[in-house]
């Protein structure tokens, strides 16, 4: 299978997380982060069911994959998530030392891996992400665009 | 008491919060979270004990007050912290509607108050902080020095 084929994959995965937050009134943003082409860890966005700010699906992804791993440092993994990252989710791959980030959908408002600012390529940190955008970039703007759609009627 | 003098006070919490994070041999960063006066959580980092490269003192100390509250948005909120937030930290501070911002020392190498960048005061952003800096900045930054000439012995 090639990369592209891959990455679609994993993107489809990360979008039925999406999905599920969408079906209990979450903003539907899914993640999930792949080592060695193994699943590590899954989530949704989760902000308002846990009352955390902090629950984005990617904050979550990084949590689960550090405790299953082990170890706060990320080494080899890969973050897929339907939404660019804002500038926490941003700030955490790059602490998390993950070592490539793919995105679906850009978010021109607070998308901080390259609509605002690019923080996971910034030279001044000491860390930096290969990154892949656009994966199933329209799915999961219709899916976002509906969510939004459905909050407003 | 006068403002300075609430903020030096609350600054000296954060403080021993970050010496118990330098016992424990983590990186001596400390917060709390104050509304009305009244303290509502306070956490140091705990990165290398919880192995969660997320596990900021910032961080913890929002997903404790959003807890504590039983709200994610930390509205009339402040946060003090003895060292300039990271992109993660200046991010989640912005998400969680946190209304002001107090730290001490700054971060030339991954501050995002006003060293590399200021997120909590980016105008196209849906919220902004008020900011002060540099309170005990002094004592977070000689914490610091001795922490890493340590690790470095």
């Amino acid at each position: 299978m090639d990369d592209c084929g891959t990455d679609a994959n994993y993107m489809e995965r990360a979008l039925t997380q999406a999905k599920c937050a969408y079906r209990i009134g979450e903003v539907p943003v899914g993640a999930l982060i792949i080592k060695e082409n193994i699943v590590v860890s899954e989530a949704h966005n989760l902000t308002g069911s846990m009352k955390d700010p902090t629950a984005h699906a990617e904050v979550i992804a990084i949590r689960k994959a550090s405790e299953m791993l082990g170890d706060w440092r990320l080494i080899g993994c890969t973050l897929y998530t339907t939404l660019e990252p804002c500038a926490m989710c941003a700030g955490a791959l790059v602490l998390s030392r993950i070592e490539r980030l793919v995105f679906g959908a850009t978010d021109p408002k607070s998308g901080m891996v390259g609509s605002l600012e690019n923080l996971v390529c910034d030279e001044r940190l000491n860390h930096r992400l290969e990154v892949t955008s656009g994966i199933l970039a329209d799915e999961s703007a219709t899916l976002l665009r509906s969510y939004f759609k459905d909050r407003r009627s």
